[in-house]
């Protein structure tokens, strides 16, 4: 091309002092209380500016890969979205199962590969630690959407920054996480993250499915005040946020077991009336009953703003590692 | 982010007098004959334009996500271009049934999943009434692209633009439905939208598949000369635009049935001897048979243009239920 | 539209000089060396403008159709990423199966569909002339990006690209290919191609998996020097570029013979102790098994950098044909 024939440089450049400018997001455990502060802070600013003019050229130039080896519509999209959002693109491999891993590729070329093509690489795995195996062979960041029953770091912040944003403090709260805490990796992550903050936790669940030892270990090493129990009525009244996750049969020896639970847990808008009237109640989703859709008008609903803030924090993610925020 | 780092305003904002900002595109029964001749002339416009220059950014920055329950690959790519040629993004979710809804996820959810994310929905949907209900939940525009048996229409709406641009008016012509007029969901569409005009309608089908009764009432009541046929001799002569639809074999009840209709509705380039120079060929494709390869390149055969305008009448639904048309 | 709302004409206009403005890329026959030389130094430029600045404006406003009738994730990532570095937008039918021509729509049909929609269409197809049929009805430029057993021609340029790169030159070089040459697409095309060039050809297979007789001939008459040998140790001191195919256990009649093969022509950091400091391995990937992990550190291993000059020569191809290079 002749030399008139060149591009414009792009409208933004990297931010020098980008703390997390080339970093990986695989866990919440590195971010220290600081850093969680630094990704509400952006999101926020995130949310201010999609409310403004809804779309900008922070990262115009950039592609993210989404790279789906087991479907998850909802985060997919959000990452899409929030890259779009952005003035990014998006290439999307979404069906891996027919894809080169299929002809027996391993991960990490296939990251290897994508790396090649695009700025940034989110990834979702049915396997603990493929995350941190895609990470340690791909020179672009990678951000972990969830690995099996391991992590899913942007949902726990997600969690995080809508507690911020509904009742613009964290600190001092009572929290009540209810549901399967056993295998629910999303209350793990959160629990977690809550760890770094002033508040009381109440653990609700049916009696086989109990926060595991090693995370109320957590808990206690961080000094958090919380305490355990199988009925919501116990901490209802006193709750700020009341997280909501899903039983599934599954978990249960037999169907009446299920059945018990599942409905002693079911959030109705007689539950909301026991509630403070400035309660939030949040679900990662998707719902499958766990709350009334005669709910969903209630102002203390806030799981679908939740689906809202997921936006904005998932563009502060892929602004701040592409060293743009 | 400082100050300084601020994005640009959008290069378009919204127009006050946009008449159908913010609306759901449903039914064709939602569009006056000033409404039709709205969307004529924005599709006109987009036509000019992307004569002249491609793509522009009236959009640039908006959303549309593609929510599809079945699969249009037709339809799905149409949209897309259409936002794409608009300077919007798009997100597509054609694979529902891997997603959250294979979970249990309900529409009103998965819609409010989305309304997040994007800035306008486009619905494919197997049941009737779906993007109606979609759009009591949904806070953005929603624009059916197909619910079942229901409506499609902005098919409809392309069919009479197709009409329009070719044969410069639609007023005064013999429009010919010709094919199974009883469960084509195209040519009621598009008969209703016909309703608003003063043409004369020939319908030709086999026996067993003619024009449903209350349409045929609808007709009527619109005050619009209308016959009934089952051979295309009989009209052909005297036909100014010829609407092909295809005639599934599932709808017969012995093969022969079928052999013989199926045949005797191809049009080939004899059938086009008996027809007026100036007539139109049309047909909502994809096409099985119903039109010989041998007419595509008889200047009356209009069924690829028609697919192009569809591109601009997307476009100008998308524009305007954004408020930017 | 008022006029003030006219769009912004785009940055960059067709070049008049372009070469291959509005071509077909249907088979590496069609490039004579002074073609192959203009794609290798349009893929420089966009390798340099990569380099400084990532992405830019050549073909905003241009849409690239990606219709894969069979899944290549990545060969369908590399162009979407192509097309998206170059500014432009991409529509992805990854899944023909579900869509229209699932319906019995004929590919060309599809492809005047897709012409009305996108500025350029890349085609991946199970059927030798797939990609001419799709031309021959195609306005728009057709890119074939495999045809079954015949062409990719893209392939064989990125290997062509990355001989040039990794070495500063083609004359002069011993090239070695090695695997199963009978049924291998990409070592055919890039045989060819190098007839083009005063090369050195070592074949090295299996003795069932020869290079077949009318390459042979092909290579003879162009006067390329080569010869046939089973052994790779035989010609690897000697070789500059070696360049490793998969050998798929189904081309042989008993595992045995496979295993035999198979094991005695993986590339482990052993093979490389043999062969020039500056020789360059290559492969198409994905790979299974025939080169092992721990040569990728080696800065012999130009695998992964192959990887990445597909991207610009993408690139280039995309923009030669849009007229913008």
């Amino acid at each position: 091309m002749s030399p008139a024939a060149l591009p414009d440089a792009p409208t933004f450049t990297d931010r020098r002092d980008a703390p997390f400018h080339g970093k990986d997001i695989l866990s919440v455990r590195q971010f220290s209380r600081q850093d969680q502060e630094y990704v509400l802070r952006v999101a926020h600013e995130m949310r201010n500016l999609v409310a403004r003019i809804g779309s900008f050229d922070l990262c115009r130039g950039k592609i993210l890969a989404n790279l789906f080896y087991e479907p998850s519509t909802r985060t997919s999209s959000s990452f899409a979205a929030a890259m779009e959002r952005l003035g990014g693109s998006v290439i999307s491999i979404n069906e891996v199962r027919y894809s080169s891993v299929a002809k027996g590729e391993s991960l990490p070329d296939t990251v290897r590969t994508l790396e090649s093509y695009a700025d940034v690489l989110v990834l979702r795995h049915p396997e603990v630690g493929a995350a941190a195996q895609a990470a340690h062979y791909c020179k672009k960041p990678v951000i972990n959407a969830g690995d099996g029953v391991g992590e899913h770091p942007s949902q726990a912040l997600i969690d995080l920054f809508t507690i911020r944003e509904e009742l613009e403090r964290i600190d001092g709260l009572t929290v009540t996480l209810l549901g399967d805490l056993r295998y629910g990796r999303t209350v793990h992550s959160l629990a977690r993250l809550l760890c770094s903050y002033k508040v009381t936790l109440r653990l609700v669940s049916p009696e086989s499915l109990p926060m595991p030892p090693e995370i109320c270990e957590e808990l206690r090493a961080a000094g958090l005040s919380f305490t355990q129990h199988t009925e919501l009525d116990e901490v209802l009244a006193a709750t700020d946020v009341l997280y909501v996750t899903r039983v599934q049969k599954e978990r249960f020896a037999d169907v009446e077991a299920y059945e018990a639970v599942r409905g002693a847990y079911v959030i109705t808008p007689e539950t909301l009336r026991a509630a403070k009237p400035e309660m939030i109640v949040m679900h990662p989703f998707p719902r499958v009953g766990e709350i009334s859709m005669d709910v969903d008008d209630d102002p203390r609903a806030a799981y679908f703003r939740q689906i809202e803030y997921g936006l904005y924090v998932r563009m502060a993610l892929v602004a701040m590692v592409l060293g743009r925020a």
